[in-house]
């Protein structure tokens, strides 16, 4: 099936808008009758709403699914293209991603997953290029130069932040990482600039560029060293959990066993295609009304809709001063992440950085294609933003420009990507704070609204952004809403066998 | 309310069978007729038949949970004693146990959590005493020896075990691994002999003893390989995730969210003190018959019994040939666990190895109890073997060996503990395997038998061994048995709602 999602350009076709992908769903809804009943609404198919609705379905609550987008993923979703998987968000997953994990094991899919590196063949170093100065080193040469420049970074406390963030999933556990809050990388960077190396420099700014999307300035160091704390407070660990082990048939081969599994009870009710519009608490019921007009009313309602998008849903009555300035602010992640089919097959092994001058600033090599090409990610963010759609012929010369230091500019044969920014329902990608925004809202962005959860990865405590965050928040607000309705004696299957 | 199991000692009270515990469940049945129909049956309720009993519970299933002790969590349970815990078995968690940790913060106890070490104050070091040499050294010497010896040990590929333990949830993913798990850890030591200084070995040997319960030449290298690649390839990360973080409150206050969860669904049947003797399976249902002679029926029956306590159970038919091969040779972790409460407060930042002539030879300071004593932990095993409850003064002396480099010998205040060998319910402590074993028999273990299906931590394929492995199990089996009876159309509460 193709979704209306993302993007394909090939010197062929042209650009094209929509991929085909295994996370669309067929028929797009079930629902047979408006006058349902349900316990509980969903309004959202990332993986926390997923895990939300698989859950209390699973569990026994009526549960009903809305999604305005054609598709199960939300920000993390993968194009199968002559069945060879491009990551179109959210791509990587590991054993130390708690509530991820625990799922890939539970589908039996602990074996599914691959390295998106593979360093044995062909060109094996990384570029870095810094404006017109370029150099290559082994790879063993750059983990060397990145674990030097993060080490300086993070090291705020003489441990490496093991001191000021002892329990990754406690983030402002120390009152000292309020005040780090307070800082952007910008500042961090000036604190410890003439330490650096230029390499370094340039390294270590792409490579937190990368984690943020953002810019330098826009983005809240302590958030950066909450992800450095939960992958262990080392590059190695960064690298392991970050950015290495991918499902081999891409997210939406993950993200549709939630979906089975709740259809499967036979209490999931869903619609895709389905943005919602409004979103009321009656006090007794809360009552969805969606972008063409239809009615739905449950028990309970679970927002799973991003920070960026809630704006653009109406509530009643109103949310709370705190969470309308949090959504009011957003968060600041403008990533752009494009997929390139490059014709030289001896680049599976090559990675590089061309920064800050260029619109794409990192990229590795991530496979090898069914026709034999190399295929390279390549990541930009807020730092120097474009949206790749506009002007192919720009793109491809952004692409190729990351390849400085080879001998023949490489072809590029194929783009595939997703203007997250241009998202109606993501307005930018992965949640990353902006100085000061956690310490202020992330309650905030956490309370609920009368009869109405909100749950997303974006205010998730453990790996938020991540894949792993919103199966957190998926869990929490299902249980929530579980032990409140079996509270109330209104879970009608509650009342059955009794020992 | 107090439990059969465990020991304890003071100069006043002498020695005491059976301790306190918040995970002595009363009353201990629920059950108010034998008559009762049951989904499934599970046998044990340590976390992976907590596991199982409380996600078939709740997702339906009802659910008869049998259970020889008088408490909740087998091999992993805490005694309070005024108020503060003593870990009579697992003890430690981290983030990056999945499965654990997608429970911790489910159950909102992610900040419930407190570091055994302390090295901020009195005593700071580490003394090694090696025979009649000892040294003492500050606690990041001893990281750095540590670090250093384990470095040399699992360095068998270049890569620290990176390359032959790619995926630890796949221990057998290479070929070259079912090669290791030939090796013993002494064959490994002999390898690399020449390259370790005196410390070194007696460090290494000492941790890797403190990680089997075993001997050098009784454990599988493998085996302590796969617990290196699940940790991150490093001593720190082995540190951060086998012997950090515990519950504030003991691990029985976790335990009993698992049971209390699955009593609130009205699903859970129950009978503690209800050991099993006899699990026939007639094809049509599974029936079992208890110790004291009652007979229970369902369609599925779970298993949660460890490895080395299955031969006590009659099964019929008969269990295959390489299931009773493996039930035959059992696993080889005999280790001892040792409580003491010491008069000295300044020995709070202490930590020792004695070794290989001391009956527990790996100690930590691991909290201050409420009379201001330092409260150590000491480990023994295989190496020296010995039954802490048979002579006090001798187990005194024992505990007293560690502290060679100290000006006065501390005095013992109290002694906590469970001889874990002679538990006729566990046969040992947590699963370690001896070489040959799992590259054999893991398959064996994992398989199931008609309609019994088994469960254990001892066969995890990730954190095996640890609860995170038994919570991994008790989710892969209730999974299995809600879908299989759910296909059946026998799960009565499936026939409710369509949407």
């Amino acid at each position: 099936m193709t979704s209306r999602d993302g993007y394909t350009w090939t010197p062929t076709s042209g650009l094209v808008a929509g991929v085909p992908s295994l996370g669309v769903i067929t028929p797009p809804t079930n629902i047979v009758t408006s006058e349902a009943e349900y316990d509980v609404i969903v309004v959202g198919a990332g993986y926390c709403g997923l895990t939300a609705a698989r859950n209390a379905a699973v569990e026994g609550l009526r549960v009903l699914l809305l999604e305005g987008r054609d598709r199960v993923g939300g920000r993390s979703w993968s194009s199968n293209i002559d069945g060879y998987p491009f990551e179109m968000g959210g791509t990587w997953v590991h054993w130390g991603q708690a509530n991820t994990w625990r799922e890939v094991v539970r589908y039996k899919m602990a074996n599914d997953v691959e390295k998106s590196f593979d360093f044995s063949r062909g060109v094996r170093h990384f570029e870095l290029n810094i404006g017109d100065q370029g150099s290559t080193m082994s790879h063993e040469d750059e983990d060397a130069l990145l674990a030097a420049a993060l080490n300086k970074f993070t090291n705020v406390d003489g441990s490496y932040g093991r001191d000021v963030i002892p329990l990754p999933y406690d983030t402002f556990h120390t009152p000292t990482a309020t005040k780090l809050d307070d800082l952007s990388a910008q500042d961090r960077i000036h604190e410890i600039a003439g330490s650096l190396s230029p390499d370094e420099r340039a390294a270590l700014e792409s490579f937190v560029l990368l984690c943020s999307g953002a810019t330098l300035s826009t983005m809240s160091f302590l958030e950066f060293m909450h992800w450095w704390a939960i992958c262990g407070y080392t590059y190695a660990g960064c690298m392991d959990m970050l950015i290495t082990w991918k499902f081999k048939g891409g997210q939406s081969t993950f993200a549709t066993k939630f979906f089975q599994e709740a259809l499967a009870t036979n209490r999931l009710a869903y619609a895709f295609n389905t943005p919602v519009q409004r979103i009321q608490d009656t006090g007794e019921k809360v009552r969805v009304t969606t972008r063409d007009g239809r009615q739905y009313h449950a028990a309970r309602l679970i927002s799973a809709i991003p920070l960026n998008v809630l704006g653009g849903v109406a509530f009643d009555p109103p949310l709370s001063a705190g969470k309308r300035a949090a959504i009011a602010k957003g968060h600041v992640n403008q990533c752009t992440k494009v997929h390139a089919e490059i014709s030289n097959p001896d680049l599976r092994s090559w990675t590089g950085v061309t920064y800050p001058h260029n619109e794409l600033m990192y990229a590795i090599g991530d496979g090898t294609t069914p026709a034999g090409n190399t295929h390279i990610v390549c990541f930009g963010g807020s730092n120097k933003h474009f949206d790749p759609e506009t002007d192919i012929d720009a793109t491809k010369r952004v692409v190729t420009s990351m390849f400085v230091q080879q001998k023949a500019e490489p072809e590029v044969e194929r783009l595939v990507f997703h203007n997250w920014s241009k998202d109606e329902f993501a307005k930018g990608a992965w949640f990353f704070s902006a100085p000061g925004f956690l310490a202020k809202h992330l309650e905030h962005m956490r309370e609920r609204h009368g009869n109405v959860l909100f749950a997303n990865s974006d205010w998730a405590v453990g790996w938020r952004s991540f894949i792993d965050g919103a199966i957190e928040e998926g869990t929490r607000v299902a249980l929530e809403v579980r032990e409140e309705l079996a509270m109330a004696a209104k879970v009608h299957t509650a009342a059955t066998a009794r020992p």
